[in-house]
């Protein structure tokens, strides 16, 4: 048994819950911000058998990882006029940042 | 030093903190949402000793485990006349899923 | 590779986490609240390699270690003229409870 702790923006969170879901795998969600991202972020804890670490870590890629967007010039920037930018920019979004912790013991109630 | 993950439904969250505070059990409790659950649950973190581990188990079976209720036919369902169920069913509440962790080392400062 | 789970008065949260962006140490921050303690906490969870924990250990230290602080008259009671205190009184503010947990795998994706 695994801890997965995935920390993961809030944009990918629902496409994820979803997911696991649909595989059957248990998680819970903690509200979470993040140190270093301007976005809000979503603290996934999901305990699983040993084998079915990687199949999660899959799904966990497949709906969060890491990638360019093109994002529309208005909203580029905060409004500040001298910081507009009259064209479409590519932004990086998503990505999980993800822990596997070891469990010494599990227990349902 | 162990640390106790254990997340409960709200509906026991509250007995479960003052039975921790009665035994002098130092808790930290984290607002979560559980992918199955409909109904919002809350995770405490426990950081305890090895010793201390199976009598904060008890404390948490006994106020969270799951078991059977009653429940009143007006708020059983979400007010569709179709699904509305004329007499008290009897649903499943509680429950608590509950990972015990290794801690390599802890500090007070 | 570990994940430090340091809990710390909503007080000393802020200073934390700028300190922690100035030293470039990638940190999530959980909206938590305590069993014993009456205000807020915040629950930090840092991944990071194993070289650089006693140095974040020591900025958690710097940052939100337990000490004493002068309160005015006025704001150390709820407003209950029997409990009103006339003179400044000397609290116990900050603090941090630190958990160090093996991590067995790490990925980012
Ligand atoms: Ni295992
Ligand atoms: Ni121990
Ligand atoms: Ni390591």
């Amino acid at each position: 048994m695994k801890l997965i702790v995935a920390v993961v923006q809030d944009k990918d969170s629902n496409r994820l819950s979803q997911a696991l879901v649909r595989e059957n795998v248990r998680a819970t969600k903690l509200a979470s911000t993040g140190g270093f991202l301007k976005a809000g972020n979503t603290t996934f804890i999901i305990g699983i058998e040993d084998e079915r670490v990687d199949p999660v870590l899959n799904l966990i890629r497949e709906n969060c990882k890491s990638r360019q967007q093109m994002m529309a010039p208005m909203s580029s920037m905060g409004g500040n006029a001298d910081s507009y930018i009259p064209y479409p920019v590519e932004v990086q979004v998503g990505g999980a940042t993800v822990f596997i912790l070891p469990v010494e013991r599990f227990e349902q109630f």
